[in-house]
């Protein structure tokens, strides 16, 4: 809770901050019923306000409601009675049920009107795709009076701009695969020059190693000191995102303000810190590997392949990766990466000897430069009083020696095996630090 | 757009029969200021309508809102003027932008009351974590008049419910793992005996190996006959979900109707069906193994662990998953799963000849029943006219032969991986599928 409460003032004062920065306000309404279902979530307003923050532009209410005209009518109500901005998602399609054109026309007293343009372009579309215009298509070339067509590269439905009392209100179809390439082309540059100075800055960190509440108790004395940013803190396992954002009229301050925080938070976390540029820990062992000239095998146990699967996820890994080998049986333990049947004997599967003999064992089999192995129990079942689920061990072998790491993980089997990666990925970047701190020293 | 235009027509006439079956309507009000930005999205409402619906409740309006008291005050006055019930997320912490409390007694014309029990509670937790109270959190004890006091078995913020004019208002704490227990515990009760008769009955069917239009054109016939349903049509890499649902006060007639829509799906779908109870495929593939009492071995090349860390995402999947070797090099196919340097060399890595190699050498190498093997260009680099970006070429081994399949997928690197593995998994269960109807054919 503490860690909640801390972040929420932080929050607080970076928003009443916005308030008197005055930037832009803007509502979304997304539209339709099956965003109302347990299936389903708006993700295309993640993407609007992202795309809304660049331009200076704050999302102060977002909203979902159903296929109703009237809901739909009552919801763009209600939002021009407070935003300058309202965005609308979906509802552009021919169907009975695709309302949002004729419940906005509706309340501002607007005829819709056929647009010959959009019919003709919708008649083209189908006739490229060998097919009719269906009759039902007519409506999506119906226009309110005085609107302003957006273009659908991607789709029969157009998009819509409207002006009433110097209030913008803006229609965007339901596809992200439509709604993203319209915003771009059309809507982002007609908003750019309405907006005032006020702009977004941001910059992210990333900390793995350390629990939510470590991180936060370090660097709540640090945000708390900068009210004129806002930060928020996001837990996932294994990873702390530590996300500053700063509004302002002046690039220069806020760049400056980031800067210093970054700096003060880099300070209290340290190595713990592997991005402050928003970057995933494959991304940054991936780099780090490359820059190295350095090569990757992997022995994987209860991971059963989600190590590999995270070092191979970045476009190029053949450069670096060589191979990896899932040994689920003590059998292919023994028979694919040599490990002793002896030391599976005496000291069991999930032992930091046997992950030791596994980082070694695939680093020789695939004459890699560097050898990563995991082992462990991901449960729910083949726990015991000495080796509880969640026991994991994690071993690093390079011709000079290695580096290992214990841990006992909380949580359910995906989120253990998550855990478990991301340790294993953490031991690697680890030592290519070190190394290159051994490196600055010497010459020191 | 067709797929979406009728997906919107079902979904339209099926909220329409809601209607008219009166379920209970209910609002949910996120809020955070936090939950406004592109950073976080608001998942427990999707928790809260799943059950909400189980109870015959039907969530018809979610809104997100920041941490302003007005703003606060004004969302519960709009949703207690539409709705029976309104559920409130957020904004229970001790600190001074979770005004949700005030807003609501604010607006409700209550007064705030200090609540002795909850008081000692929130102390006496403090002092199990070896701590002092501070003097803030005792805001978190403020009762309006007249509420009921949830308890928090996870939290120091209590949740409350509220009662006026005959409207439910219920304020649930925000941290999903505080919000969760408190509804099954405190809510849920309370709720059950007061909705109507009508409850949520629903199916899930899950396909593999089609398109969404494909599915969506072979059962529009189907679901436009039976308005009382709602027919949601979801589409993944790889995979496109049936979701129906059909809200009733006859339990025998929803489960009929279902039953006949579904045999009707599958007639329709037929074997691309994978699972009419909404499991995953790598949930089905694990059961046909263990019915089968068979063991499987992985080589992937594109996939890059994927394929086996999907089969071993399922709990006891020793029991059918031996190994894996994920060879990225053609030194590693050779060397380690004995793929023939000169078919490497003739046909290239990514043939349909490489691919049989490695699910034949993988089975071999392991001792297997099945050897399951994807090899493939997943991009961006590495493509060619004659393979482009998105060839993958899959290959079931076993001792009596095998099964492949040759696939040019579209999408980025992760869509293509994933395709790849759901290609390789469909490829087994297929496999289990006809040697079953060749089993009752021989019978026959």
């Amino acid at each position: 809770m503490e860690a909640e409460n801390r972040l929420h003032v932080a929050v607080a004062r970076a928003f009443s901050l916005q308030v008197h920065n005055n930037s832009v306000k803007a509502e979304i309404i997304a539209i339709g019923s099956e965003l109302l279902t347990p299936d389903r979530v708006d993700t295309n307003s993640l993407f609007l306000t992202e795309q809304l923050n660049r331009l200076g532009i704050e999302v102060v209410r977002k909203l979902v409601v159903g296929d109703q005209r009237g809901q739909i009518r009552d919801s763009f109500r209600e939002a021009l009675g407070r935003a300058e901005l309202v965005i609308s998602i979906g509802g552009l399609g021919p169907t009975e049920d695709d309302l949002t054109r004729e419940a906005l026309a509706e309340l501002l007293g607007r005829r819709l009107i056929l647009n010959e343009a959009i019919l003709l372009g919708i008649q083209a579309r189908f006739r490229r795709l060998g097919r009719q215009m269906p009759e039902i298509n007519q409506r999506q070339a119906m226009v309110p009076e005085g609107a302003i067509v957006l273009e659908n590269s991607q789709g029969t439905a157009p998009g819509l701009w409207l002006e009433t009392d110097g209030r913008i209100v803006i229609l965007l179809p339901g596809p992200p695969q439509e709604l993203k390439p319209m915003f771009t082309q059309e809507v982002e540059g007609r908003l750019a020059w309405r907006t005032t100075a006020v702009r977004l800055y941001k910059r992210e960190l990333r900390v793995a190693g350390m629990a939510e509440s470590d991180v936060e108790q370090r660097i709540a004395p640090i945000y708390t000191r900068y009210p004129d940013a806002q930060t928020t803190i996001l837990a996932s396992p294994g990873e702390v995102q530590i996300h500053l954002r700063a509004w302002s009229a002046d690039a220069t301050a806020a760049e400056k303000l980031l800067k210093e925080m970054v700096e003060r938070v880099v300070m209290a976390l340290g190595e713990n810190i592997f991005t402050t540029k928003g970057e995933s820990l494959e991304e940054v062992v991936a780099r780090d590997l490359n820059l190295n000239g350095a090569t990757i095998a992997v022995a994987e146990s209860c991971t059963g392949g989600l190590l590999a699967q995270r070092l191979t996820s970045i476009p190029g890994s053949s450069s670096y990766f060589l191979g990896g080998v899932v040994c689920y049986s003590n059998d292919l333990k023994r028979v694919w990466v040599d490990v002793p049947a002896d030391l599976l004997e005496s000291k069991g599967a999930v032992s930091m000897e046997v992950a030791r003999a596994l980082a070694e064992g695939i680093r020789r089999r695939s004459g890699s430069t560097l050898g990563l192995a995991v082992t462990g129990i991901a449960g729910p079942g083949g726990g015991s009083p000495e080796k509880p689920v969640g026991t994991v061990h994690v071993a690093l072998a390079e011709r000079a020696g290695g580096k290992e790491r214990t841990l006992h993980l909380p949580g359910d089997r995906d989120r253990i095996r998550w855990q478990a990666s991301q340790a294993a990925l953490d031991l690697v970047r680890r030592h290519f630090l070190y190394a290159q701190q051994g490196k600055q020293q010497n010459r020191g």
